[in-house]
């Protein structure tokens, strides 16, 4: 880009900050122009920000890289937290690994069988910045069913033992401190953590533009879990679109799940339909997954 | 961008030469790093070039605009194709409009019962830089079946009378001469040429990025068809990911369609599972299709 800004991933041309989302290995950017840079900071992890833009509405934006929007953050909650918690039949104790946001523990939230939610964050400034800027978190942190543990998700898993019937595992891209996240024994804690019926799923990377992160985090799971599952959203402010989350379950199988357990009428992107048909994988995807 | 360059769409930055796909309504731009402009002629009717790049591998260009890439082109094509042609218990003879890739041609072609194949494309130009630069094209084109008819899909469509019976409308986003394959009238010249039990197939838009278009091609055809159905499939190389066919059917229902017809094992993309979940579509869709 033209102009170096000072702040990673925003550059300046003619007048105007744009935030720019790249692919390197595949030389291609997405940018984003911002209407307003609302918030700016470097917390003791990561440069931290909030835009406002067109495209997306409002964005939490961590080194550089969009996280989630106001425009399209639904999907991306609603599918990683529906599939699990329609799936287990009787959900009870939830942990949240990553997603200071709150977004999946909002949706897990809609669920009455629902009595504790731990979201595990490694930094507490992601959750202030979004309660500051990104609506609803407030009220989502103050539910007496909400319990924040700051801490670093790879060291807090070992320490828990067949504690969760669902664990949501929302961790940004296999950089920087989340690398911890994508390791060989992560997954086997995170098979210790779960109940002996237990569930745990996975943010599983583009199929198109990460296929290795994909074929990587099955071919791991597969070696703990009797039933893994990928399955595929579309969530357009991320590069390509189509994305991926793997499902490790103990004994739940979501293509047996009881659709009537999902509250379809509080959602905007899954309902009996799509919950289906995000099995449904297209050939190309079928072949990195044998 | 920083410095303009001579073609529409391509900027040259540090020596490196970037093409730039927009979506100026919502301020986000999308960039290829072109390893190699191969092609670029101006012809009568548009800008045509063909660059190689890293993310998609060769991409058909129109006035800046990616049409069709060797990496994920065959979504499109299968998408656009295999439907109707399914769905029809017979399609016997085809046409398509635009689409001088020859990719919708290439999938009409698996089919036994398709005896002709009408491709109607304004500009003769993109055929032959096709036929040059994509692999392929020239096997397709000098299929016995291939028919190739250079003229503008606007004008040809009203003089066709209940003579085919699947019709794929492959236009580009309505702007420039495009635009007259949006209009009223030509939803209503589609249902004259298709045969009694005939089907049309439109490119329809994004839902998310372009959702008027996607509403007003359902609301159009509506009028005219007893049938219309929208199904989705996504494009990484397409703003978004996400994108909107719309079927048009005298009788033959896709819900109801034998996928043993299906040709899945010559296919990438589309198989029976992905043909039925591309009519599961997200409540956020639905609501644009009331």
């Amino acid at each position: 880009m033209a102009k170096s800004y000072s702040l990673t991933g925003y550059y300046k041309e003619n007048e105007e900050l744009w935030l720019w989302d790249d692919v390197p290995e595949l030389e291609i950017e997405i940018g984003y122009k911002v209407d307003q840079l609302l918030h700016y900071e470097k917390s003791s992890f990561q440069e931290i920000s909030i835009v406002e833009t067109k495209g997306f509405g409002r964005m939490l934006v961590l080194d550089g890289t969009p996280q989630v929007t106001t425009k399209d953050g639904f999907i991306y909650n609603e599918m990683i937290t529906h599939i699990p918690l329609t799936t287990h039949i009787n959900p009870n104790k939830i942990a949240i690994i990553g997603g200071g946001d709150c977004g999946p523990a909002r949706e897990s939230l809609k669920y009455k069988s629902v009595q504790q939610i731990d979201v595990v964050e490694i930094d507490p400034r992601v959750v202030e910045v979004c309660r500051t800027w990104l609506s609803g978190n407030a009220v989502v942190e103050q539910n007496q069913r909400m319990n924040m543990i700051y801490r670093d998700g790879a060291e807090w898993i070992p320490e828990q033992h067949r504690l969760y019937d669902v664990l949501l595992v929302d961790r940004s891209d296999p950089y920087g401190p989340a690398m911890n996240l994508y390791k060989p024994q992560f997954y086997q804690h995170v098979f210790n953590a779960i109940t002996d019926d237990g569930i745990a799923v996975f943010q599983s990377g583009s199929p198109f533009y990460y296929s290795h992160v994909l074929r990587e985090t099955v071919l791991h799971l597969r070696t703990f879990f009797p039933i893994v599952r990928t399955y595929l959203a579309v969530i357009p402010s991320f590069p390509g679109g189509i994305w991926s989350f793997t499902l490790a379950s103990k004994k739940w199988d979501p293509l047996k799940a009881d659709l009537n357990r999902l509250p379809s009428r509080e959602t905007k992107y899954i309902n009996p339909e799509t919950f289906r048909a995000a099995f449904d994988i297209p050939n190309y995807v079928k072949e990195l997954l044998l």
